[in-house]
Formats: structure tokens, sequence, C-alpha cells
């Protein structure tokens, strides 16, 4: 993985994915101590960064190789990234979610068009499910992290970051990243390395779920006691990457943890401050700005608002 | 009024208001059987368009008559415009708000720094109390739409429509605008005509209160029979302006009109589809493309996103 890797999938992106605005608030400055930006990734396509890392995956293979059709798995906003990018190439997709994805997340993602396969996370093993789908119809896996194509698509987010950031006189600043298996933090800190050096990432998780920081922690990969059960579902993942991994461990942390009552209040203050909806995996960033950073500037990416509305009013139910 | 006028205000407004992004989904596309481009004015500083009209007046004063102060009657987002844009030339604001104003665009007008007089819109009028007021300190009124300099500032999102339209191919399109006094809608009606010409206004309405299309149907300005009462406050006016009439008249219609439950879909739509919150009043232009639309293209402005968690919670039970 290197910076020009992140500049080509830029390229490959450019009028395909939205730039999305860096925002703030004087609310939030003063609710947080400190000045907070927002890059609003929820505004994305699909409603998060993912299909930065799905358009640059898939418009990096060879064209016979796509014509065949992509798989994927995904509690929800990969497989919405995969299933859009899918359906631009006009190729099919076949992704296998978890019964317990949000409903909103399975029904957007057969909605772009995408063949949906549910399967019991607690009985069934996506792996042993994915890879006889994928042998039988010929697919190509599009992992959700651990792919450099996808990394260095998610990485665009970072190279658009550090300009915004400049034309607000801003070079110096803690960048929060909402992380799962890394592939997003991964990426922005490699095109900060390039474009912003002094500004520094810290992977934001969740109670309970705070593999990645535990594994800077310790220097090497630790996992999580439960593959399931937080509000925060678009970033529980079992483990840091083995790609992402070694780029976090080189150039990110510590990471911060937030509560999930952070994030529902998080939330509401997007809502409110910002008027963008986030997801509660989405806010995990812009939590731990408002309650953990003590940097003087803190930039938190907004990775997603795929939200079902019963839980964004008990969030509201915070204000 | 003319398009160099507006010009010279985005010149002014450059660095200052936020270039907003154009967005769309497929499933709004699909649900208005056309294609949908949403202008987020929503997400415009202070969480309005109405931070262009007040800089752009504010910045076009002389030094000394700006320092004495300047004052504005309005429900609440031409109030946090001007309160905002006091505060960030470090001038006083003083802002006559009627009591009935939804709660959080009082309180923020008071937390931008504005000095907030609060008056019962059935016993008292606010123009004695404003010339009063203005009067014996010393202040500029900013009006809120029946003002050139304000007009022009609202224009700009005009601009930046015909620019990013023509940025995915779109010159021909019908242009859908919440309207109240109808500085916004003049204002970007003057823009298309210099930048994009085969595009045509359309301003939106709730039922009720739909002053503009009725003026436009008979030719002459008409008033709403009742001054308030509507979930869409921020585009409840007496009727159209002076100097906005003429301009829509030759520029724009037939008017659009929108019931409230149409506007709470809408709302509850973009809050799904697109990850960003309006307000019903902001809501009105995405909910006649939705619903009264016949055009290829529609582009509507989601003009803004100050509500209350109560009414915002009440839109997403349409889901």
């Amino acid at each position: 993985m290197n910076i020009e890797m992140i500049r080509a999938a830029a390229d490959r992106l450019d009028g395909r994915a939205r730039v999305t605005p860096l925002l703030s608030s004087p609310f939030l400055d003063d609710l947080a101590g400190r000045r907070v930006l927002v890059k609003a990734e929820c505004l994305q396509h699909t409603g998060s960064f993912k299909f930065r890392g799905a358009w640059s995956a898939l418009s990096a293979m060879d064209g016979a190789t796509r014509a065949n059709g992509v798989f994927a798995y995904s509690s929800g906003n990969h497989a919405q990234g995969v299933a859009l990018a899918a359906r631009l190439h006009s190729v099919p997709a076949v992704i296998l979610m978890p019964s317990d994805a949000p409903a909103v997340k399975i029904a957007n993602t057969r909605a772009l068009g995408a063949e949906v396969v549910v399967y019991d996370r607690a009985t069934e093993s996506r792996e042993e499910i994915g890879t006889a789908l994928a042998a039988e119809r010929g697919l190509t896996l599009v992992r959700p992290y651990d792919e450099p194509l996808v990394i260095a698509g998610q990485g665009t987010a970072g190279l658009e970051i550090a300009a915004q950031a400049r034309a607000l006189g801003v070079s110096e600043a803690e960048v929060l990243v909402c992380c799962g298996g890394g592939g997003l933090t991964a990426g922005v800190a490699l095109a900060l390395e390039a474009e912003a050096p002094r500004m520094r990432v810290h992977p934001c998780e969740p109670q309970g779920f705070d593999d990645t920081a535990r594994s800077l922690d310790a220097g090497e990969i630790r996992s999580n006691p439960s593959p399931s059960g937080s509000i925060c579902d678009a970033i529980v993942t079992p483990a840091p990457g083995e790609l992402t991994f070694p780029i976090l461990k080189r150039l990110c942390g510590p990471g911060y943890v937030v509560g999930d009552d952070d994030a529902l209040r998080a939330m509401a203050q997007a809502f409110q401050r910002l008027r963008i909806v986030t997801e509660p995996g989405g806010a995990v960033a812009l939590a731990a700005a408002l309650t953990r950073s003590k940097a003087d500037t803190v930039i938190a990416i907004a990775t997603g608002g795929n939200v079902d509305p019963t839980l964004f009013t008990r969030a509201l139910e915070t204000l």
C-alpha cells in the first residue's frame, strides 16, 4: 500500500464519488471546547464512505472478471457500496448479510439490484457460504477492508480532508475515524501521511468492540470477545485486518473508545448542529471529538447515515 | 436587480458561505418517476440559505453604519443568518422574533450572540417595535427578502446550481424553491436566467399559505388569509414582496402547493435517502418534486433544517 495507489483510486473516483463537505458549527466547538470539523461521508452515495472502496475495487478489475459478477459479505454499508458500484458497472452482485443487520440496510441493498443472501450469524459460517457461492458462480470477492484497492478507495476521503482543511488554514489536527476492520482508518492515515503530516489519525470504537484500540496498545492483533450485539453494527468486526493493522500500528493511535450513549448523543448533535443524519457506528468519531479528544482542532469523519428511524428517534430523545 | 449584483455577492461570500452539495438518490428518482437533484442548503451555515443574504447585506454596508449594529425581524432562519453574519463582523444584532417561533430557532439566535426581543404576533406590531428600537439605537434594518443585497446573496445559490447541474450534464430542469417572501426564489431565478436559461423556477408553498402561487395566477400581489398556523413556519409570509414579485412574475411559475403531510413525508425521504435534516418549510420543494412536478429533471432546494426534534420524529413516523 502506498500513496500512489490512493491517488490512482482518486482518479478513478473522480466524478463518481461525491466530494463530501467538511462541516462545522460554533455550537459544536463550544460543546467540545475545541474546534470541530466533520467530514460528512454520510452524504456519500449509498450513505457511507464504503462506495469509495467498492468503486475503487470494481473500476480496477479487468472487464471479463467483473462481468462474471462480484460478491461481498457485510452487515450493510459495504453491501450497499458494492451493490451500487456493480449496478453502475452493469454487473451482477451477490451480497451475504447477517439476519440481524438493520432492516433498512438489507432493503436498500436489494433495491440497488443486488441479490441478498441472508445467513444466521450464530449457526452459519459466512466464509463457507461465500466460498461455495463464489466458486459455483465465478464471482469475485470484494473484501470489506483487507484489500489494497478498497483501502486505496477509502483513502481518497483522506486526500479530501487534507485539501479541505488546508483551505480553512488547518494543517495540524487529530483526525478521528470510526473504525471497524480499519480500511478507512488505514487509507486516511496513508493519505494524511503524504498530504498533511501534522495530522494524526485516532481510530474510534464502541465500548465492548474496541479490538483496534486494544491491538494498538498491545502492538499486535487482538480480537473482540463478541461478534455482534452493538448498536454500532457498521463498525463491529472480529479484529483489525492483516493488511490494515500494520498501517494502523505505524501511523495511528491511541484509539478512543466511547459508550453507546455517547454515540447516540453525538447523532443528536449532528442532527441539530450540522443537519446531517448519522448512524451510531458513523457517529463514534464525533462522539470522541466531543468527549475524548484534547487537541485544539479535531476532524471527525461521520462515516455513515443508514439508520432505522426508531433508533434515530431514540438518539433525538437525548436532546 | 441584475445578475451583476449576484456575481458581486458571490465574490463577497467566497470562502464565507458553504458551497452546498447537490445530492441525489436512485430511490428518490424511482419514487418521483423522474430525476431528482437536491441542493442541500440545510447544510449552509446556521442551517439555511439565509446566511447568504445576511452576509451579502452586512458585508456591503459601510463600516460605520454596520458598527452601530443591525436589526431584523424573523421567525428564525433569517434571524440566525443575521446573527451569525453580525457575530463574524463583530457588530451587535437585535432580532425581533414572534413568541410562537420554534424553540430551537430562538435558542440558536440567542446563542449566536444576538439580542432577541420576543413579541406576541396577535397583539403587537413588529413594525412598531422595530421602528422604535432601530431609531433609539441607530440600528440598520436587514429586511428578510425585499432588499436587493439580500436577494443578490440568496441568488448565489442559483449560480451554484447552474454550475453543479452543468457538471452533471443537466442544462434543462424545473427548479423548485421553497418560497416565503420570494427573496431566494427571485435571486435564483435571476441567476438561472443568466447561467441556465433552460431551467425554470417554480415557487413551492404549503396549503393555506400559497400567496405566491395565487399572486402569479392573478398577475398581481395576493395575501394570505392567516398570518401563522403552519408547520412550515419558515416560509409563511403575508404576501410576495414589492421587489421580489415583479421578478417572480417575469421569470417564475406556476407555483406548486403541497399539504403539510407531503412536507412531512418529504422530510422523511430526505432523512432516509439523502441523510440530511430538513424542516417542514425547507422540504416543500422536495415534496413538490416527489408529488407535483412532471418534468424529466427537477432540482429542489432543501432550504432549511432547523427543526425541533419532536416534529422531526413526527415526520419519521410517515416512513
